[in-house]
């Protein structure tokens, strides 16, 4: 994360290759790329406009689930309308995108304060995946006197479970880590008191769009009766409704390498999956917690309008 | 499995490692490891029997959740017991671990054309890990003219989903790979007409003992109204209730290697879990499909005495 890509299709094949991963950080990223993209055109507003709009939607194309990128670049290429010139566009963007990065932080910094709130002292979390609030919220609450065990999922095939257990360890957060699989044992063998993921994307109905296995993880909470929190920040939320939101299907050598497995045998790779919002019993937003209706009803009024882009 | 090992030390240690592998490969191994020893054995006939049981102890112990093997073994320990000399005590023993073998071989038999009956033509089947049963029930299924489609768990962390998927394949049957995390999904978005996997025990109760994971499924089935049968033969069953079947924890180093977590974060590493009877909709056993109240009743009736190993 410390060296980021120069150009827009650097950028996207950092994204494309997770080497940029995370909702937050390829949101970041994104618009901080179309910023340096609109420092380098020129001419009257409506070319350098068109122009923007085009970076935007390559850069937009390398993430199809997470909608955190499309809102930063909306925010970027919003932030541009009705400035009256090249100069001012400029500055419009590199604000803008200066802006993005302040947002994420304080909706963070929010999420990590209301979120921290509903972990009881020496209470078990399961999480699932990586996520940036997930870990936020946990050290919070150890750093609040509280006493917290997280037990992580591995979360193949990327093994994002691995940067889970190793950041909440350098935050003194006692962690354990476990097969994907495993949840249901853990779940009906511990005594965990939540289920907390992040998210990568909530649909206009609530639905919960987040890693794959994400909606297991839900059911299985529901089925043992441990509440299920996903921490969803305003760049979170889309208008989009759930039938809309495309499911990345990643390439099949992260699931397994050729010579594994015998040819004709076809290896599916969805890397998200959508949890309904009858399963989600809360979302942990920067104003606390939210029923999903009400986490949409607020959110949907603070993203960038659909026309930047058109 | 076909150079078995010719001490008993080294079948346990061959079971341990899981070079010998699943429920019935380890059950014949253990009798024939045990009547192999049982040849040695001289003196009157009570030092033998006194002989066979500790041999057959140390060989149960190689696998503490699997009862496949603690019945091979009573088997042939009950065929000792009321022999009248060393000489026949040997014959004895040898008899008794070629049936058990021969048992095996018929129940999958049966098991086979029983459950293929229940694949519906087109039908699409989810399966988690490996298992004996549910292969040759799908190929039995295909090889009578029906058409079949089969999606396979990875199975973390000993990947017993790429055996699966090979096996299925040589077989004939469309198979398709998929992580342990996206159970829910295919669940979710395609037509899936049944979950079928096999099984290691069936306790007392109907409890199904099976992979980690397998109970997962299985609530994920009954989420989705989809039925979830297990595959399980006569030596599956016993008298154990389920809190007294202990679930083996392997190595951490299965999940993930030392220095890929940092100290301080333990890995837990149960490799199986318990299905409540609940969660069963059927077993498939040697006579068709039965209830787990039903199957339980059949079979506890042919399990060997427990006498035989006092």
């Amino acid at each position: 994360m410390s060296r980021m890509p120069s150009t827009l299709a650097g950028t996207v094949d950092a994204i494309r290759s997770m080497r940029i991963r995370g909702a937050d950080a390829i949101g970041v990223a994104g618009a901080r790329a179309l910023a340096r993209h609109v420092q380098a055109l020129d001419g009257p507003p409506s070319r350098i406009l068109a122009g923007a709009r085009r970076a935007a939607r390559t850069l937009d194309a390398a993430r199809p689930t997470a909608v955190t990128l499309h809102n930063s670049l909306g925010w970027v290429l919003d932030a541009l309308r009705g400035e009256p010139s090249a100069s001012a566009m400029r500055r419009a963007a590199a604000d803008a995108a200066k802006m993005v990065s302040m947002e994420v932080a304080a909706s963070r910094a929010a999420i990590a304060l209301a979120g921290a709130r509903q972990v009881p002292d020496g209470g078990v979390v399961l999480t699932h995946c990586h996520s940036t609030a997930v870990v936020a919220i946990l050290k919070a609450a150890q750093d609040s006197g509280k006493t917290v065990e997280a037990i992580a999922t591995e979360t193949r095939p990327f093994r994002q479970g691995l940067r889970t257990v190793r950041e909440l360890a350098s935050a003194g957060v006692q962690a354990a880590l476990v097969v994907d699989s495993a949840v249901s044992h853990i779940l009906a063998t511990r005594d965990v008191d939540l289920a907390l993921v992040g998210a990568d994307t909530v649909a206009a109905d609530g639905s919960l769009f987040n890693k794959i296995g994400t909606s297991g993880v839900a059911a299985l909470a529901r089925h043992h009766d441990v509440p299920f929190h996903a921490a969803a920040g305003l760049p979170k939320f889309t208008r989009l409704g759930p039938d809309d939101v495309p499911i990345e299907e990643r390439s099949a050598d992260e699931v397994a390498r050729p010579r594994e497995v015998p040819r004709g045998v076809r290896i599916l790779n969805p890397v998200f999956d959508r949890t309904p919002p009858s399963l989600v019993t809360a979302f942990v937003t920067e104003q606390g917690l939210a029923s999903p209706r009400q986490a949409v009803r607020r959110n949907l009024k603070g993203l960038p309008p659909e026309e930047a882009w058109r």
